[in-house]
């Protein structure tokens, strides 16, 4: 059996929790978290054995490998620690709300050889995939555009705003990361913000609304449209537009019940209402392909570079909504195992 | 030019007025109805002559054919003088209630070989008729099933409903004419009514729902599901299931707006209220058809015999209905222009 | 925990393992097969223990359930032998393929006043649960007409069709419960079936396409539509409809990518495969219900009356295909725990 | 009769001949052409006098409105002359490519106080005119984003490319009309181009691609997705994303044919081909608007204003794709007649 070490017994790590306990070979060593009985709430229910000392669980050598999914702010120093125990990790998004750091802490660790791969679960989800698959096999011929939709049915709290890093940083990071997935390096960033009137996206100084431009490094043009609220649920969809085809990935909801009546017909239910239901095979997926890659020799995949250089694109964006210039992505150094 | 004579001047004549009227190579001769001054108020609109009289219009040697438009009751009276007076005919379903009249009429008139096509619009509605081609192409491998779904928006009126001959010689006419249309000819007919509750109709002894089953010659089974009401519209649907595909003729609705909210996703509008909006191109279609088989001598299809054998399928549904037993069309005879 | 006996280590068994293995409350005691091997394999990756004897299993008090998921001619034996044994029943469809069996069995363990829940999965389908639900909530007035279309892939091997009992008793027994979960009780039945050219069902004597339609207790219309083979997947769709609106179940894709192309556009994927696919979540939920319904002292439902009221429409439809004609419901004796 | 003159016996012009030849109150009195012949195939077919000389149609008293559908270069002349001789103009999209050239048209015309209205045929599409109302009474809240898709299927002759002003006054000068249809002013617009690998385009220095953001006055964001290549057809869609819902113009198709096969399912066909399939409506109901608002004496909408601020857009949008800055509309003078 792969046995697992898991920081953090949050909403996430939970996610993860229930991933390994339900993969075949594997099964969850320590869940490791500040507050002791939130990590018992998770390992009465998954396993393993609840520990607040990092240490602990790093000297254990029956650990195979560690998942990070604790608060943001804490990523960098549980990765560097858990690379330097020789252990192979997968990170939540994102590494770390400032680049600066997330240099240095590749500076840090690189001499180990990490072996690190990033929680950017969408590129897991079936759907996303296959439509990957499709147009690296030339069903579509050449990519052309592609347009990433993405809403949050609603905000999240006052304190996980505040601390957030931002829209880019927080939400588009994941819409940055796919936008790589399918066209490659991305070379000019764009974005408009709209703060309108969610009091408390105005008392965090965040947006409501986003609208991101790139270009990809094949003249692709990729649109990403983030709100933080939409009331028919987490509106998540894809279009890859080519010189032969359109393939588009459509929101999906939780039965196929169309309903017909005097004033509608062929109406759907809501869309699956959040993260946790739109991408449950994804997290199933991903934490399945960690153990795989793993056994298999393989490189992680997203990496710790592909996991920096979404944030490079949060951050232009960042400063293309607030300058209205378009910004050039001249300098993103690749590092050994981004993987776009 | 090509010269028609309309007799009758009530909405499905003033839908054959306007599909001349709009025809480059056709004009409206005569527009000819009891009622002088509905004839007046078409030939206001669209073009040609009102008139009463019968026999004026059969006797005006410039007239190339007849439109049959008027009341049920006098379709065999007019087509039998038309045909007599040497003139193509194209006459609206049905030829008449009563098979036994239907076929003296065709006794009365065979010997003047008779061009007589009969106003089964549906048969050239893009949509079915696009799946008719396909299935004929071999789109679908060997046609195993049939299911078509008529449902109309409201009952007509209590005066209309008295006369119609009931449902199957009213309603299900149309879909046995389709059947045929797809299965060539039906060897087996069983049928199940149901009345409930509809005052307007328990009042006229006639259904609200129904459901007949058929078997074509080549062993697809073949269902029509009628409803005297449908809240959303006018429900016009067809499938036709093979060994290799399936092929759908999906309900059509005034725009493609689809609306999402809190509740619905993917919401469209109510079909297309009626038969006058949804076979608008389908009578458009047929007129031409009209014209040009007539120019390029060419047989009328669907013709007299199609006309009879609808309405042999729909007495063998009233005797199913009532007796429980399926029915076998051991005997339906062909005449010239038949055309299943 | 709720210990749990499964007789039956096949494909159907192993469904069931699965279902109890993932439920947090139950877990597996016994798996029961005469091929021990068979059994052997599932208790390695469920859990329990593998036993070829039954009476080894029934005497084993700490068992508190039972899921007979045997071959259908074991089915009588092993749940009388169960009740006789004092344990409740989940027992896979059909009780058996003759009624007069079904009966006898009935009798055999009345006096034991016996939990007996059947097999029909897909009353637990998140779907069809969903249109039943709003159904009887009102949301389509007086339900008028439901339609169920029901294709496999392919047909079974023929050594499975050989001791199928006809495509009725096999295959439409599903439909038949659905119509009943919809319709209540149903009062008359009609069939035709067509053989045409597939060598292994001829072989069979058994039916390619199926139409059966149904009258139920209040006048609403049913049909239900099967095939043996469908290209496009397993199709798996319902419409009910009535006085103020219509629900459909549409069919299900494994992903929601959408494809655009020179000749195609919003192409969806093949549907589901086949059951285990189409109704996975059904078997979880069924299961669910099964140890809920225990704990909390509700009858079993379905029930085995519902299990042998779809037999007793298996059988009048095998009648009506062979003569022709309607067959009344007159005497379907309603048993202790029917819950149509 | 209201009597309409036709400048332009082209694609377009035929376009306009047609809707004036089927209404119901007006008639077409002269089709004037440089290119008598041209003139004369047009009323050959829907009536009037064919003419090369302008003069001849603008002495004519009985001339009640003028349409202006010739090559773009004489709209200005052409506009000039018609509201100087006192008629109502519909003039085809754009005024000119050149701004000043347009504003020296207005300073010269309007003492006449001209009743101008716009070809901006997309305002009078049932599909989007049904948003639009929708979202004006309040159907999603406040409005938050706009998604305009615009593709053609493929790009336009050699010639016909090196006249047109480029991919923005060409072709995105619809959609910033439509733009500004929903979001009224605008005040920042973006524009990024890709030119890819067609030689036909690359010769005309025109993109292939194109995407550009805009940010209404109330602050909603609004992306136009453009291609001059399709493999589907012309792909025409529109979002209206708002805090209380979605409302969405899907794509439309000749026929309601869904197709399922073994590898495709729910298969729709190819889009309506080209602007004459997609918007026939739109032309006869623009007409139709065109002669009521002149009858019931209401300004013209969209009218002269709304095209000029159509092009100050594309000016933006030109400048912006050069730049890589965001451009903002500061100084859109209205004038009498803007009704966005």
């Amino acid at each position: 059996m792969f046995r697992v070490a898991l920081f953090g017994a949050g909403r996430i790590g939970q996610v993860h929790a229930r991933s390994v306990a339900s993969h075949e070979e594997a099964e969850l060593a320590w869940v490791c978290d500040p507050v002791l009985p939130a990590a018992q709430a998770v390992t009465d229910r998954y396993g393993g054995r609840p520990v607040a000392d990092v240490d602990r669980v790093l000297e254990d050598g029956g650990v195979d490998a560690v998942i990070i999914a604790s608060p943001t702010p804490t990523h960098v120093d549980l990765l560097t620690r858990s690379v330097r125990a020789g252990r192979p990790v997968l990170c939540e998004k994102p590494i770390d709300l400032d680049l600066a750091r997330v240099d240095r802490c590749w500076t840090d660790i690189a001499e180990y050889r990490p072996w690190v791969m990033m929680g950017f679960n969408r590129r897991f989800d079936p759907t996303f995939r296959r439509i990957r698959g499709r147009v690296a096999g030339g069903d579509i011929g050449a990519l052309r555009g592609l347009r990433i939709t993405s809403r949050d049915p609603e905000p999240p709290p006052a304190e996980y705003l505040a601390a957030s890093g931002g829209i880019f940083r927080d939400m588009t990071i994941h819409d940055f990361d796919m936008a790589r997935y399918f066209l490659g390096e991305v070379t000019e960033v764009h974005a408009f913000t709209s703060e309108d009137d969610r009091p408390e996206l105005i008392a965090a100084h965040d947006a409501h609304q986003a609208v991101v431009t790139l270009r990809g490094v094949d003249g692709a043009l990729c649109t990403v449209t983030n709100s933080r609220t939409c009331v028919s649920g987490y509106d998540q969809r894809l279009e890859a537009f080519g010189d032969t085809g359109m393939l588009e990935a459509a929101n999906q909801t939780p039965t196929s019940v169309r309903a017909h009546g005097a004033a509608v017909t062929g109406a759907a239910e809501p869309y699956l209402h959040f993260f946790l239901d739109r991408y449950r095979d994804a997290y199933v997926a991903e934490f399945d392909e960690f153990v795989r890659a793993l056994r298999e020799g393989r490189e992680a995949s997203p990496g710790f570079a592909d996991g920096r250089a979404a944030l490079v694109l949060a951050e232009a964006a960042v400063e293309s909504a607030a300058t209205g210039r378009t910004v050039p992505i001249s300098s993103v150094p690749h590092t050994e195992n981004a993987t776009a």
